[in-house]
């Protein structure tokens, strides 16, 4: 297997390191939103873009990119907010073939309720752990890895 | 709402990165692994474990700390091994109340037959993005989270 390109010692520690954290944040955060909230992370991460977006609306196909989902995916979560009050569906005045989402009143009490104490938890479990430097590089490192995980920049809309 | 400590710019941009590189990067892996060895990436994650341990033996809290999952997780997961063939299950000699997973012989041949693909897609998918500096400060950055994420060091044995 001598063709084979094999990981230098310094890849894989890195490498195991970073699947450690990709097996233990998603456990981590879906506890606290479950426990706290009565929400996924996805679900929590999905009612968090629309409250930040213009009217705390987004095409449907937007809200998929900015929560690394596919539609389909997407459009089960949405279902089950909706059913919760959380978010209402309704086909977009200026292009009446795609749907948007929209955060409810509800929805936006959810999120103003909910974020205080996930953001500490994102604090205590992984932030705070992290100074300015490593804040920066951390950036710079997560964006060159999703030009690979994400080539066509589905998941990295402009803003 | 003014006690809340919340993230700065550059805290939220670096976290929505990390949020994306941990949505992303099990489809991606899983996918692979499924259409080349019909194996997810937690089972390939396994079998590697145990074939880079001393006989290709681990106890099975071992392995659990290894492959950052909970003893519950990996025993179904080693159980559907098992009766694959790939891995086999025996107390442990020096403490009969303990388990020891070992990899079996065709196990081996699987592992041997996986990672090069498996590697070739680690590469192209996320590490090619990365140079030698940005490989040594994800080790530091990653290191740092998994204190807060994994405080009791349970998935980072002293190797």
């Amino acid at each position: 297997m001598d063709e084979e390109r094999w990981l230098s010692a310094e890849q894989l520690a890195a490498w195991k390191k970073l699947i450690a954290v990709v097996s233990l944040a998603p456990g981590v955060l879906d506890a606290q939103l479950q426990r706290d909230a009565d929400l996924t992370h996805f679900e929590y991460f999905t009612l968090a873009m629309l409250s930040e977006a213009p009217e705390r609306t987004l095409r449907m196909t937007a809200l998929a990119s900015r929560t690394n989902a596919t539609l389909s995916r997407l459009s089960h979560v949405v279902s089950r907010l909706e059913a919760r009050g959380y978010v209402t569906r309704a086909p977009c005045p200026a292009d009446r073939r795609a749907t948007n989402a929209s955060l409810t009143e509800e929805g936006w009490r959810k999120v103003v309720a909910t974020a205080p104490s996930h953001v500490e938890t994102v604090r205590a479990r992984i932030l705070d752990a992290l100074d300015e430097r490593d804040v920066a590089d951390l950036d710079r490192i997560m964006a060159r890895v999703l030009t690979r995980l994400d080539p066509e920049g589905r998941f990295l809309p402009g803003d």
